[in-house]
């Protein structure tokens, strides 16, 4: 059984507000030059202030030993089961650029690539090319790109070598094997349709990548294109409707802004940075919503670059701007991440994060610090990261009683 | 969603190597006039230190309250959950006598027993007769006993009362009851077919039993057998398609080695002892493996000896032979168990199991000894015993990110 489903049954429209502040990838490892993990070494009164007066514990986000991409980390946190809710990587592509999918559209991550002479990939990124070239590539195939249906298609730019695919039209599949090989050559790989309704997605496909090769045939590196994730984007049941959550996120990164779109939820213009995005919180705030969503994203590229003393100062950061959530006085107040990003690591990893509910119901423990370790002997214990929505609308008083 | 399909979709070739050191059932239960528990009393120093180093935690092998037998307790560690690979008594009971079974054998374990004139069971266990009487038995029917059909039968010793029965031939089902009637005083159970293709197997087996009957009429104390757990034999999926590792194991002990071959790892030539076994861990340690898997037996036959100070004396063997593991400095060291056998029970229990996990990637906690109390407290919490292949997994650097 999955308890979700409870949660959902059992969810009504009274109780308090929800404040979700998340600092991507802030769980970290031991440099034992540094002295602990990141989050030991900060100095963050505020946050073991919060700690003393909260539960404290453990999330292990999408399973043991899963190292979670933050599109599965989000979707974990607001209760959404990542192996159960798959988000596939071209929906997320396009989600990441703020693209305004509709249901039924095709999605693909795109990379441009070096194709050679005889037809085989030499190069799957293209020599990482830049993103203005990116943009200059992706101008000419929309200007000379055309698809001969009853449709559109997109082609935009994300970053470096990486760009998406959008097709829009009736009767499309999106069961299509990728075309990047994984290998160089070797021919890139021909998108043969894995069902009936992809056939035509497939036809399409094809001609797009054929043209594509036409219109770059004069450029150096990026001679062609890959393409992987085929998926139809089928939007995800709303928050609203699971769990009677009107929710909003003030985020500036477009990933995190497209997982809350994602799940219904509102989204605030881009802030521009932490202070002001800690302020946009403040500006929100009020009756429409009852689910804030405020992301820190430096936490985790700080540790991605294995800046562990810049990832300290952003917690650091975190810490001082702390007061204005808190003055907020929301019902429940959480604190936690998508997943760690040990600066040891320089990458996400699937250690548990470190999770702290603040609330008047909060069953208080003697944790005194936010951190790995002293959050691992709280109340909470250790737990999947998606049982946090249970117990934030738990601690809100927005669950019924289950049976008599 | 079943976590362990995750880390197989997950799981790639590259990565480091893992070694687990198995101490069969060392999970113990305090004797309180010897001090604590059986890892308690031990003077373990080097167990010890490496508990400092590691990731500890307790595995609850098979499930709340469940008592694992060996085999489904190493399925657990090597990441099958019994639950769903359900390896029955006949194959385990062939399998622990390196009984080379082929795919659709049909298995079966079997004991003497004692038939009284009036053909009742008098005894299920032959007065526990001698292995040596035993075999001169399994000699006599192998040798008088013949079953008309275009196949064969094996008839084996195990020990003690036990033996192997194992069917080879075409459309033969295993879908037999037991013969034994768990009592004295009735008659054995016919061997009712209960599946279409199960009929013919029955008809094998009723006249095996009737000749075998004859054969013994001149016996003492056997003159009779009782079959259990009839099974036809499927091949696992082997550990190097679901988990992408190349595994070897290092154990005396038949059983060990037939649940290792019965997931398709190879196995190194019998050490003959514990030293040995350390020593042929060494020498196997190398480039064509990734999961090297050590087995040590006394920790388990001591405590169904109910002899503490035994158990004690092998945990204390096993510290002074760990330098020979660690100074191979694998990526990911495991030390755990199958099962908990306390002394003072002289049996297999269903009390979680201690476990350590030392690797560069491990999140060190405060645990300084390795017992079941001291890792109680650690990072790893409690958990199902099937996660820790996902958890050595991903310590290896064996597991991609889940997701964008």
């Amino acid at each position: 059984m999955d308890i979700s489903t409870v949660w959902e049954d059992l969810a009504w429209q009274q109780g308090g507000k929800i404040v979700y502040l998340i600092l991507d990838g802030v769980g970290g490892l031991s440099d034992l030059d540094k002295g602990g993990t990141e989050l030991q070494v900060a100095q963050t009164p505020n946050l073991d202030q919060l700690a003393k007066e909260s539960s404290c514990g453990l999330l292990e986000i999408v399973g043991p030993g899963i190292t979670p991409g933050s599109g599965p980390g989000h979707l974990s946190l607001f209760g959404y089961d990542p192996l159960k809710y798959n988000v596939g990587r071209g929906v997320l592509s396009a989600l990441g650029i703020e693209f305004d999918l509709k249901e039924n559209d095709i999605a693909a991550r795109v990379n441009f690539a070096t194709i050679d002479k005889q037809g085989n990939v030499s190069d799957r990124r293209a020599g990482r090319i830049a993103t203005e070239v990116n943009r200059r590539l992706c101008e000419k195939i929309r200007d000379k790109v055309s698809l001969d249906f009853e449709g559109d298609y997109f082609f935009e730019t994300v970053s470096e070598h990486r760009a998406v695919f959008v097709l829009r039209g009736q009767g499309l599949g999106g069961n299509l094997p990728d075309t990047d090989p994984q290998t160089t050559g070797v021919p890139a790989k021909d998108p043969t349709p894995e069902s009936e309704d992809s056939k035509k997605t497939a036809e399409l496909v094809r001609s797009f990548i054929d043209q594509v090769q036409q219109v770059l045939a004069d450029e150096d590196q990026a001679t062609g294109i890959l393409m992987r994730g085929f998926e139809r984007y089928q939007p995800l049941p709303a928050i609203r409707d699971r769990f009677k959550l009107d929710g909003v996120c003030v985020a500036d990164y477009p990933m995190y802004r497209g997982v809350s779109r994602l799940i219904g939820m509102d989204v605030v213009p881009r802030p521009g940075g932490m202070k002001q995005r800690f302020q946009a919180l403040q500006e929100v705030y009020g009756e429409k919503y009852n689910f804030y969503f405020l992301h820190v994203k430096h936490s985790d590229s700080k540790g991605e670059d294995s800046n562990f003393e810049g990832k300290v100062k952003v917690i650091e950061e975190v810490d001082q701007l702390l007061p204005l959530v808190t003055e907020l006085n929301p019902d429940v107040l959480v604190v936690s991440a998508d997943h760690s990003t040990p600066a040891v690591m320089g990458q996400h990893s699937w250690h548990p994060v470190p999770v702290m509910i603040h609330s008047k119901y909060a069953k208080v423990d003697d944790v005194a610090t936010f951190d790995e370790y002293a959050c691992g002997r709280g109340m909470l214990g250790l737990r999947p990261g998606v049982q946090l929505i249970g117990l934030a609308l738990a601690h809100a008083g927005r669950l019924r009683k289950y049976g008599a």
